[in-house]
């Protein structure tokens, strides 16, 4: 069992938390300091509309400095159930609503430095029902691209966010799978 | 073109670096408060022994409080070219030498958080040259798995780091490639 022996944050802003631990590992060694960047668990979707249209979006990355094409999600509120959040999210992001909501599966996207999961979804289906409603930091734009396109971007590491790009690679075999 | 309008570094610590920025996006709207942490580029490799077992690494990943099975990996040193960067990382955390190490492409664990980009490789005929050589901190068991085990792994959504995930993936779509 680790065990942890003091935690300070050094940042509790509402957009940024981090702190900082000292923790005994099982084997007894003292890691003096290791930090931790809080974030809530998020969701991201390939989501399909009814003629087969793979929904993205594409977005400024300031951390980055540079423009990312990524699929729609965010982060899932508190006490709020994960496909819950994601069908919120694609409505919001997207103006879409979908019949079919399938579950991928989790993963974390630098678990040595960030304590989030991110949950992972295939929508399809999708019809157009409402108009985009973003953050007020927000600027996206819904770019629509056919499954082939998606599979050649793949290839050629054209998407450049890992958590996504594994999500379009699980939902291409779940689709593969599905469908023959 | 975005435009810096003020950085201030919230931390500057050794093992952890993070800034605020304010911004203004090519439509000219300002973004008050952005935080972004820096990290060092970064590596992993899908490291094939010459009778073709995959070497992984196990280890505590303090932020999300449980073991992860990884690959192993590292971050690259102040003008360290990426190749070198991963041989040294692969005799460090597994004490073995390769022959033949591929580029399969980078990838961005979080660009929304993280400002480091993953270089992705795959390496083949790995031999048993030297001994581990950890860092202070690094407690890590290295872990043998025929190829078959983690294409079952992957199935059952046991590799919980999106990047690792994504380079098993890459590499056996790559190894399918090469070896028909």
């Amino acid at each position: 069992m680790v065990k942890i022996i003091s935690t300070n944050y050094i940042s509790n802003h509402q957009y940024f938390t981090a702190r900082k631990d000292k923790y005994q590992t099982p084997s007894g060694k003292i890691v003096e300091e290791y930090f931790v960047v809080e974030l809530p668990e998020s969701a991201c979707v390939v989501a399909l509309t009814a003629d087969n249209k793979i929904l993205m979006v594409s977005q400024y990355r300031h951390p980055i400095g540079q423009m990312s094409l990524e699929l729609p999600g965010g982060f899932i509120e508190k006490d709020e159930p994960k496909e819950k959040a994601i069908s919120r999210e694609l409505l919001e992001e997207t103006g879409y609503s979908f019949t079919e909501i399938t579950y991928l599966g989790k993963t974390h996207a630098n678990p040595g430095v960030l304590n989030n999961a991110t949950h992972l979804f295939l929508a399809k289906n999708g019809i157009k029902t409402s108009t985009q409603q973003l953050d007020e930091n927000e600027e996206i734009e819904i770019v629509l691209k056919t499954i082939e396109e998606v599979k050649a971007m793949i290839a050629n590491n054209e998407i450049i966010q890992s958590m996504h790009e594994l999500c379009l690679v699980k939902a291409m075999e779940k689709l593969k799978v599905v469908e023959g």
